[in-house]
């Protein structure tokens, strides 16, 4: 959890752990470290139960969709199959002609909370890492509900690691770019999201229970666009890293 | 997971047993039994990654919604933070006026499949239960998307056993009702469906991995309609029992 690669005492390096905390496990260092070149980084969680996703979250995004921004959060669900790690493989599903990339900043729920008020959201945070929403644009066309569009496998690069001393002050005015290979397609703020985390995690939390491990993403700014196989594409955040994905076809 | 409440050598008892058959360890009665009216029973699986439903699968309930039956099949995903068990109550979220019952069929998948060829599929169910995809209808028309308009707690009430022995040929043609107090509201039959089991998991497992314990939900037939506070809601399908539920307001 602790990945000193932009500085710290042992920059480039991991250590290892154990213990889970997000089952309430105690986690302790071995005192083990790695040279961060000789492992290999997994999505940094897989859900137990749920990834809520929010469209028209950035009003340029919304624009260039051609709607506008949602009188109602535009809430919809990726499950944890859809879940894979840094520098593993987005997949084109056969039938999919427009895959799209999507870079969004992630929240990671710490506690099982329920109708949580915006003042307390801070409580109920584990963490923040990067996302692509990978999104069939033609199934999201076709189906009308997004199931397919947004929760095949591999629609959901996570990682590289999670941050968890971000105020939400922080978390509020981060950048946030996009690359297609070397070429900038996304190039945003987080302060530009039509409703912050907080208002998130207090609207989805009203009827819907969260547990430790959900993972809310935050909508993502203009700029979305077609991955080719054999593309590679990037999502930066300000002290979050950088989480990079090839593409290739089923 | 052996209940033989409809005969058999120990009719109204259940026999308890150890290990978990979806999860690939090894299950054996531990000889002990129990009366059923001394058991609460509780949601007979919780799905360790995700619900599949299906909207509009009855030809005569995608009429009554104003719609025809949809070229793709309409999918959409329930979290399992919405799962109950039998007798437990559904609860009406605030702001919400119109909460209906949905009674289905579901099907709960045996084993990680991939990609499965409709002949296939008997391979990867692990058996059937009864469901209520409980739906927030002033949510589902106001977000567009049906993520908390099917996905908040309590709004997947299933039980109240698992029938683990029929075919795919007797589940084309089981008797389903749902009644709200004493009144049948749903009368219908799972032959009715514009697309079957195996057709709905081919279809699905196309670009979704399924896990053990995942759950298809296969549709509603006409007739579904507001419950309020203060209802019991019962769904009943040959062989699978019955499933009721108490409502209340939030």
């Amino acid at each position: 959890i602790e990945l000193a690669i932009d500085g710290g005492d042992h920059p480039d390096t991991i250590a290892t752990l154990t213990g889970d905390p997000l089952a309430g496990v105690a986690v302790n260092y071995t005192g083990e470290r790695h040279e961060l070149d000789d492992v290999r980084l997994l999505s940094p969680v897989i859900p137990r139960s749920k990834i809520v996703g929010v469209g028209k979250n950035y009003a340029d995004h919304a624009s260039e969709m051609g709607g506008e921004v949602p009188e109602v959060p535009l809430l919809f669900f990726k499950p944890n199959t859809s879940v894979i790690g840094p520098n593993e493989t987005i997949i084109r599903p056969e039938g999919v002609n427009e895959l799209h990339f999507e870079g969004e900043l992630a929240v990671i729920i710490g506690r099982i909370c329920k109708q949580v008020p915006v003042e307390r959201v801070p409580e109920v945070v584990f963490g923040y890492t990067i996302a692509n929403d990978v999104t069939a644009r033609d199934w999201q066309r076709a189906d009308g509900q997004w199931t397919r569009a947004k929760g095949s496998d591999t629609f959901l690069p996570l990682g590289p690691w999670v941050n968890t001393h971000l105020t939400l002050e922080e978390v509020g005015k981060l950048d946030i770019e996009t690359r297609l290979g070397d070429e900038v397609r996304q190039s945003g703020s987080t302060s530009q999201m039509v409703r912050g985390v907080a208002e998130l995690i207090a609207h989805i939390s009203r009827s819907i229970t969260l547990l430790p491990g959900d993972i809310i993403l935050t909508g993502t700014p203009a700029g979305v666009g077609a991955m080719e196989p054999g593309d590679e594409v990037h999502v930066q955040i300000d002290g979050l890293g950088t989480l990079s994905n090839p593409v290739a076809d089923q």
